[in-house]
């Protein structure tokens, strides 16, 4: 089996796993209203560690020899460290305020690195049914259809994504609406969804221009978008403007025409 | 005819005009990249204008002896006075920034008062097939399934959305900004979707606890979400906490239970 085919494979696989969690998350999210009296945060958990128990078995099941990385088992055993081996790494549900709440910007995220390369990403929002994929060399798509970035090259015309993320400290906050204050001066506009994913695939499809988040979970957050940003010609960076560390809790993304303008943004905006 | 038969009929044909010009929304969201060449502002006008064209003609030709108000015309002849009679008030594409970026939060927003109230309500997003509606009297309805707004009581827990709007003197996005910051520190989280008609439906089904926005277009952007929020059990009303003036660009919008609170939280954001 040569390398693209098993790239195919990882990605089959893949689909199906998010597929299948998608019905779970699906289920879910149409069901919470009535079920309130068991506490929106146990259906949370259940359903979180449902789809990850799900996803990991699946892809465990035809590949026995990767490693795994996810939300779920990382808060319970603690962080595990990101090698040169193929790893999954998996978020079972992004997006899960919105879940709680309804909103529907939800999905599920898996990508898989190689030699620490986001190399295989799948991104599916079960509630409006958009499936996100990228692999290396291959392209990005939705639904199947090829996706690529804005074309955008005036950050004044583009529409900025962002989070204002779980911390509440003065220190945190303070500098999330600063740097939201300056950077209205010099873009369109400002969305946020709730689910760091589906930004990076709202870069992906184009329907955003600029993306950064500080301080989100973990690189199960971003390591299936990564590659599907990457294959439909957009550019992800850490919003210093340096290389991307899918373990540092801080990602940018953009069109390539627009990213030094917005690298230079963001530094004005973190001043 | 009864009242009732004539809020029916007013409700159906609405639904019908909403149902056609998202025909035309959607065809131009899809076709969006094909036509770059012409300009994305000559698509947005042409989309916009081709709505409201449709709209009117549907809605006058079954109700001649009534009022119309809509962006577009109102754009061009100056703000029509609201009277008590009755009076369609038309966004025929609200999100217009979102239609020229392919974020598919976009709607045509139908509102018709009577003696100055809002008292039908048709809002439609094309994209992902959603058309909420609400009938004084009769309850809202998301696909013609019953809706009501959230069970939050506290502010803590609540989704909140709002808009960074279209004005980029200093002075209003410092009001904004600073507003977001005291907010940040007593709610959950914070969405911005680019829509206000598809905020107030947000409220109406509860996947949203709190909303408010200043400065918008016009009455087109919260006639026909008002009554699908009160009539799912929200309120609406001025930022201030005083009661809402359909004419005055600012909006509040919340369930019962946390009114007060979300007053409360706005006053001490406006200092």
């Amino acid at each position: 089996m040569g390398e693209n085919d098993s790239l195919d494979q990882f990605l089959s696989v893949a689909i199906e796993a998010a597929k299948r969690a998608g019905e779970i998350i699906r289920k879910g999210f149409h069901e919470k209203k009535n079920v309130e009296h068991k506490g929106q945060v146990d259906l949370v958990t259940e359903t979180d560690k449902a789809c990850e128990e799900l996803i990991f078995n699946h892809l465990k099941q035809h590949f026995p020899e990767h490693k795994f990385i996810g939300e779920e088992t990382d808060a319970a055993n603690g962080t595990t460290e990101l090698t040169d081996e193929p790893t999954w790494i998996i978020d079972p549900l992004d997006g899960t305020t919105n879940f709680v709440h309804g909103f529907p910007f939800v999905c599920v995220s898996i990508g898989l690195t190689i030699g620490k390369v986001p190399t295989v990403g799948v991104v599916y929002n079960p509630i409006i049914n958009e499936l996100f994929t990228g692999v290396s060399g291959k392209g990005a798509f939705l639904n199947g259809t090829p996706i690529k970035v804005s074309s955008q090259t005036e950050l004044v015309k583009s529409l900025l994504a962002t989070e204002v993320g779980t911390k509440r400290d003065k220190s945190t906050v303070d500098a999330t609406t600063n740097k939201i204050n300056s950077l209205l001066f010099k873009v369109r506009s400002l969305r946020m969804s709730g689910s760091c994913a589906l930004n990076l695939c709202g870069i992906a499809c184009g329907r955003l221009d600029l993306f950064y988040e500080l301080g989100f979970g973990g690189p199960w957050d971003v390591a299936g978008g990564a590659v599907i940003v990457q294959e439909a010609g957009g550019v992800v960076f850490d919003p210093s403007g340096n290389e991307f560390n899918i373990t540092s809790q801080r990602v940018a993304a953009s069109n390539p025409h627009v990213k030094d303008a917005f690298v230079q943004a963001l530094k004005e905006a973190s001043k």
